[in-house]
């Protein structure tokens, strides 16, 4: 018994083995059919070559399908820096007094004081110090009525694109309806007529600070870098497009951000705008790390030709207790926001990707192999000739499968005695395959 | 010699132009067995049927196979519009006498003034004036403990979730040890029970400026377009989703936004939320870019359900020196924060993208073959039969090469007499490779 | 005729028909050749086992191959609390009197208040109160002029790193130029040698409210969830990477964050930094949705190390009128700035994606062939015995096919009696095949 099983299990190991080993030692090709025609073979080779050449070229070397890919995580931060004196004698509003001489510095232009990704400049204003909650006239411009008895003025639900709720009395002198608002109201007039206050602002520089990383490849780079080895030089650098060294420095004049982005600094500063910086890293890590540097480009962002709500402005107030009375200043703040944008990504050597890119390629070389049939066969005066080689018809057997096997084999193998007849029969199929 | 030289030469091009000619006039095409088997054919067609209409129907046509895509770039800006009269004279908390009757207008209710691609409307506050550095006994409501006398209020560290650090005394009055703190110290209770007091809100207007670009394509799209030839219509117009024409107005009402993200504004309007708006351009290049134009939705993204710090609020506060005396206004913020989210790509026609699909598919063809010999081989009652044609075996020549290879060629390429043995052979190969 | 015509239509619906039939009852597969070589075999089976396993374990099983995917869609919102004392009585600085001895909370701390995804703690400050437009002598530490007589400050345009415009005196004592400026100057020297003022703020905490979507699959998860079924659990606990339930808490300790960020919160504190708060959902969908749970990571963003405007600092202002005089507080502000960061993805079982990859997958096994028949017939000895039954050559008949077509058949299906010359060409061609 135990014998037996044991020799059992050697033969089933034996089988197994030998299985294996069969099973191993096998290989699958296809049949090929190697025609030798010029028309066909010229357009075989085109096709194969053009797709090669797209692999290769197109792919692996121009797209670099031999690398795997990562985007880039990144902060910013941005720091001003500038003062400006304003000097607008000509100006004989009473409400402007306080700007018409005055310093303005960091904490006054820069609103919010940080922003993620973004920074915005003043570079215009209308300024109304000293409102208090309390009953005063309408702004003319704002009155959809010209009053001329209170009646006019109906009292009640506030006006939502007035500054106020009525009161119902109406105010002879302006002709317009009375409110209860913060007073006085504001009088939307810009300061200069077609200048801004803070023009100047184009001298002032913004240091970014730029960190990045590509967290695949666990590289950390940073646009503050030491291009030349002044240790001063970095405090003291302006950016500049053409300068090989300064096309680096992360210190830029709002004047040259403007002038790359093709806008005219004068005129965007009167009603604001939105600037793009983009910051782009593209970087080859199979080269040194050194290389990994960004470029900054610049470009506006708004529709300086809209018709409605032009430019860029909005309004805050500061707020303050001044005996006893609860007053704001108001400022409707023109000026020019500017977005940080940054993108890129880094690319290292992988063989998956290249692999894949080959393998593919492969796929497609198979469209050769279908135009050139579909030519050969159809398009050659002897389409059929080549027809008759490369397919070999097996007719269905469910029915005839009584005869004898050998004669199956036989009949279709190598061809009997009446060759003709079977030459028929094959024309015959050509003719139905081919149209 | 010089002439025999040339001949060389001449020969070697000669025979390279001709090996070349002979190359290029080549063509390598897989054999093909033509199989006539309904089940086997029924089965094949089918498969390919499928393959065909999901790479046609789905990946080219309804996928857009045919383009190539970009992505979207972006700047958005919000300019909210609207005055509030708060009239609270049910309130008798002297706290908010400032409150109770008051305007309140954009440089009020919107903090910060300015964000990107977000902005916060206040719809209710809790409000404690004139705030000043001193000993006042702390908020009842936050103190951990009932002090009756001194020593239940041990002089020390601050206390984290308290308003200030404790003296060491203890207030009989309110029960609360004295704090040093900003007093007095806010009293953080609603000024209306289950209302809002800026719930008028719902009627303020936002004018959301969107300028988009796709970079690849070099076509710039923004919001603001004149649907009709009116002048006026944008300023006067308000979104809503069921006009045709409004559906493109770039003016939203606060409380159509809420409405359109099924949300209840009076009752978000009390402890706040955060509510989504999302600009779509999807936009088909291959027809006129005038076809590009925005869709919004609108959702609410917190979750009212919440069981600790429902809703969004924050503190801010305003600093000034009163007669020479450092003071603030603290203000507990509630509102809803609005997030811009522009997405959005366009197609435009490509050939590489569609050459690739194509490629793809036609290796996708494949599994019907692999299926279907599987089938044939496998399922059908005279596998073997196909199976003998489909395959042909070639035996390992390593060790019987010595017999002459003529040989070779004849006792496989044209069966000899004893057919039976060699069917037999087959078989056996069939039936080893079948289990 | 009516009849005939019938008829036709009969003929023509049974012609279509029986065209169709055999049409769908027809099936292409190619010939194979099946060679039994070790070698090769081995080769062959080795290639296919490697890209078998590769698509796979990898791209199947590893990469979630049978998933289709979708981005998280996220919103968040970060509430800070705690509250500091500052005791600085070792210092005399009568500038500083005023935050000698005061209370910090969040609205004094948190600037701006509210931002979207970040948040900004400020933790060391150099105050400058009462400033009002006037005239001072600069900043020594500014001046890059030290002047003795009135014509070393020529008066004039602004000193853009300066504080103001040279009125054209100069100031004797501090041996500077006397400007028009916010006076007094900012003295910009920290308060504590090496130290911060609000150090302390490491025992802050924030609750960090994070609400995600992925909108393909319509599943919405928050990451205020209740671990335990303990109602008072999420407003007392805090987060800790290491415990199995605190993971989960969203309430952080900034000192706790700075910890897992590896940075020294006591140093960072000084000059200010950026520290990413990254929250991860990888959610695998074809398990309960329970599952989907964020992870939190932390890691200091900018470089200590960088040799310019270390850290991160920005000045702001608070505005007022005191006794009609336009006055502010200047502060320059030293923090952390935290950046929020929501990334993930979601995956569920989709039956299209498998089905790419599989038939990719098919695709690339065409390697192994192509690898092979190289091997097979340029490597193997007997190469050109292969070679002879894999490919069956077919001359161009454009010449010779005046000739019966029946011969063509003959002459190259069944070798005719010349079998040597046949066997010759073919070596041959063989020859040319390989070199």
């Amino acid at each position: 018994m135990a014998e037996s099983g044991g020799l059992k299990v050697k033969q089933t190991c034996a089988a197994g083995l030998s299985r294996f080993i069969s099973f191993a030692s096998e290989y699958d090709t296809p049949k090929i059919v190697h025609v030798k025609s010029k028309k066909v073979g010229l357009v075989n080779r085109f096709v194969q070559l053009t797709v090669i050449a797209y692999i290769i070229g197109y792919v692996i070397v121009y797209k670099k399908g031999y690398q795997e890919f990562d985007d880039v995580e990144s902060a910013t931060t941005a720091k001003l820096k500038g003062v400006i004196y304003t000097n607008l004698t000509n100006i004989s509003d009473s409400l402007n007094d306080i700007i018409n001489h005055r310093i303005f510095d960091v904490a006054d232009y820069v609103i919010p004081p940080q922003e993620t990704d973004a920074f915005f400049v003043m570079t215009n204003m209308v300024f109304t110090p000293n409102q208090t909650q309390s009953i005063c006239p309408e702004d003319p411009s704002m009155a959809n009525v010209n009053c001329t008895v209170d009646s006019d003025c109906p009292k009640g639900a506030p006006v939502i694109n007035g500054n106020g709720v009525r009161t119902g009395t109406c105010n002879v002198e302006t002709k317009t309806c009375n409110i209860y608002a913060w007073c006085p109201v504001e009088k939307d007039v810009l300061p200069l007529p077609n200048d801004s206050i803070l023009k100047d602002s184009k001298r002032f520089t913004v240091l970014i600070k730029n960190q990045i990383e590509f967290i695949k490849f666990g590289v950390k780079r940073r646009n503050v870098i030491d291009i030349i080895n002044d240790k001063n030089y970095l405090r003291n650098c302006t950016y500049s497009s053409t300068s090989e060294i300064d096309r680096f420095c992360p210190i830029f004049e709002l004047g040259t951000i403007a002038k790359y982005a093709k806008v005219d600094y004068d005129e965007i500063s009167i009603k604001g705008g939105v600037i793009a910086i983009n910051i782009r890293w593209d970087c080859n890590l199979d080269y040194s790390e050194k290389q990994c540097r960004p470029e900054y480009s610049f470009r506006r962002l708004d529709n300086k030709d809209v018709n409605i709500a032009k430019g860029l402005n909005f309004r805050f107030a500061n707020y303050y207790t001044d005996n006893n009375r609860n007053s704001r200043d108001l400022v409707k703040a023109y000026g020019i926001r500017f977005l940080i944008k940054v993108t890129g990504r880094a690319g290292k050597f992988n063989i998956v990707p290249l692999f894949l890119n080959i393998g593919s390629g492969i796929g497609l070389l198979g469209i050769a192999t279908i135009l050139c049939d579909f030519l050969m066969v159809h398009c050659l005066r002897k389409g059929y000739y080549y027809y008759d080689r490369k397919y070999f018809i097996v007719e269905d057997v469910d029915k005839e499968f009584s005869e004898s096997y050998q004669e199956q084999v036989t009949s279709s193998q190598l061809q009997p005695q009446n060759e003709e007849e079977h030459v028929r029969s094959r024309v015959g199929e050509y003719n139905r395959f081919r149209d």
